[in-house]
């Protein structure tokens, strides 16, 4: 059947010949910042839908998902985070997953694009409610100049929430980068970006792999979790960290102090557990 | 943007307002049935894909998926299972892996449309290639029926790879089903079904352990995974048995003598793993 293009938001398609399209009330914002095009529709299913370039971001039915995995997963493997950045996540859903956590002392999150913040601001209230928290910094400028200029030691976890490999967030998978966020990270200290579909960028997923290697990490480990409004509807994050993971700190997960949808400690677990497609492509890379 | 619906295959929206749309090579098949229309569709990325009444039923991609969690976890569940039954699956995707445990006796499978089997052993030939296994019994008639018939006991392992419940499908998702499904069932029985996205549709999901419960069975379990050309690209299955699920049989698991792409052990014990919203739904039924 032929969509109604005035009824219907269609994605960019992937590589693959796949898209999306979800069914809008209305276009509520646009905007040409200096580095992207940022639209934000109504939808008759998902609530607003934020899009960049064409390519969805989130929705508010389902971002939960991504949010959730991109801030728990990563602060119950860290022993003992206190200092966290962010690099991307201008939408602040990650963040206030992150600010969700009692014993951090400072989350320092750095986005290229305010627009990207102003909009959700206005059509994800929900997301940014957490951006006045004290232990909060919001700051806009390119975050991959940021991290080299990072005192060394500065960060215990670094969460990447980026868009795709692909305009201006295609330095945040190179191996350059994560270098700069090993030095900037602590003794312990563990990065965690957003890796794209298991389904359709496998390529993507073992470069990041090796490329966290190549940059010194001990130790890499993927994660993958169901998210709907993304090509193939399922996504990953890839935790690397200096020394390697023993597991995650599970009694806190268990007992955590806030509610979350999709994480808990035994989604974690599961999260862990890789088909065996993906533990074969990942026990090639040396 | 708006896609040439000479060159995309967009499949009927759901009632949240979204589609997934293939970018399609030619259209291979096309014919109405008795029961429904069946179309198969070359696709650039996806492999041959095979649509009924308009909704996508598989891609040659990424049907593993589906197929190894719809045949295995309730396989491994099963203390000994040695007769299956197979309601649906015409394609025969469900019916290969079913027929990769050795120990299996007899499998039978009742499709209600021939004309499913036929274009799949034509299109996607390698989900047939166990047809001819002696153990295989395809019949092609009514499933409700054929289980309302069967002598009590007459099968270890009951699964239903349905279509939608709408259309001929919907009696699948009933009360009475299970409960003739209870009655054909031996002592240690457990029936499957697929069971629709968590994220779209938790009112089936949860309508689907009432009615199972309803009819008798003493405990309901559901598994989630992704399956990307599905609604939402996150699906589930649903199992009902007679006794308390005391887990699955983790050493034949890790030990199988068979391939797998998506299942393995771990994977099995990660798709029990429910997330905080949808333990919370399941715990409000009686």
């Amino acid at each position: 059947m032929a969509l109604d293009d005035t009824l219907w938001f269609t994605e960019n398609p992937t590589a693959d010949g796949s898209t999306l399209s979800l069914k809008v009330t209305g276009k509520l914002h646009e905007e040409q910042t200096d580095f992207q095009k940022i639209e934000v529709y109504g939808t008759e299913g998902f609530g607003n839908l934020m899009v960049i370039d064409g390519y969805i971001m989130l929705t508010a039915r389902d971002n939960y998902l991504y949010h959730e995995m991109m801030a728990h997963p990563v602060l119950f493997t860290h022993p003992n985070p206190k200092r966290v950045l962010i690099i991307g996540g201008g939408d602040c859903g990650t963040l206030r997953e992150v600010l969700r956590h009692p014993d951090l002392e400072q989350v320092q999150q750095v986005d290229i694009d305010a627009g990207v913040t102003r909009a959700s601001e206005k059509f994800f209230p929900e997301l940014c409610e957490s951006n006045n928290d004290a232990r909060a910094e919001l700051h806009f400028t390119d975050g991959i100049k940021w991290v080299k200029d990072a005192a060394p030691g500065s960060y215990d976890v670094i969460i990447v929430d980026s868009t795709d490999p692909v305009g201006p967030a295609i330095g945040l998978f190179s191996e350059p980068f994560f270098r700069d966020c090993h030095r900037a990270l602590g003794e312990n200290g563990i990065i965690v970006q957003q890796s794209e579909s298991p389904l359709l960028n496998m390529q993507i997923l073992t470069d990041m792999h090796q490329a966290m290697r190549d940059a010194g990490y001990a130790d890499v480990q993927t994660l993958h979790f169901p998210q709907p409004v993304y090509p193939s509807g399922w996504w990953t994050c890839t935790m690397a960290a200096k020394h390697a993971f023993k597991g995650f700190r599970i009694e806190d997960s268990v007992c955590k102090s806030f509610p979350t949808r999709y994480y808990s400690a035994e989604v974690h677990q599961g999260a862990l557990a890789l088909p065996p497609f993906m533990k074969e492509a990942f026990g090639k890379i040396k």
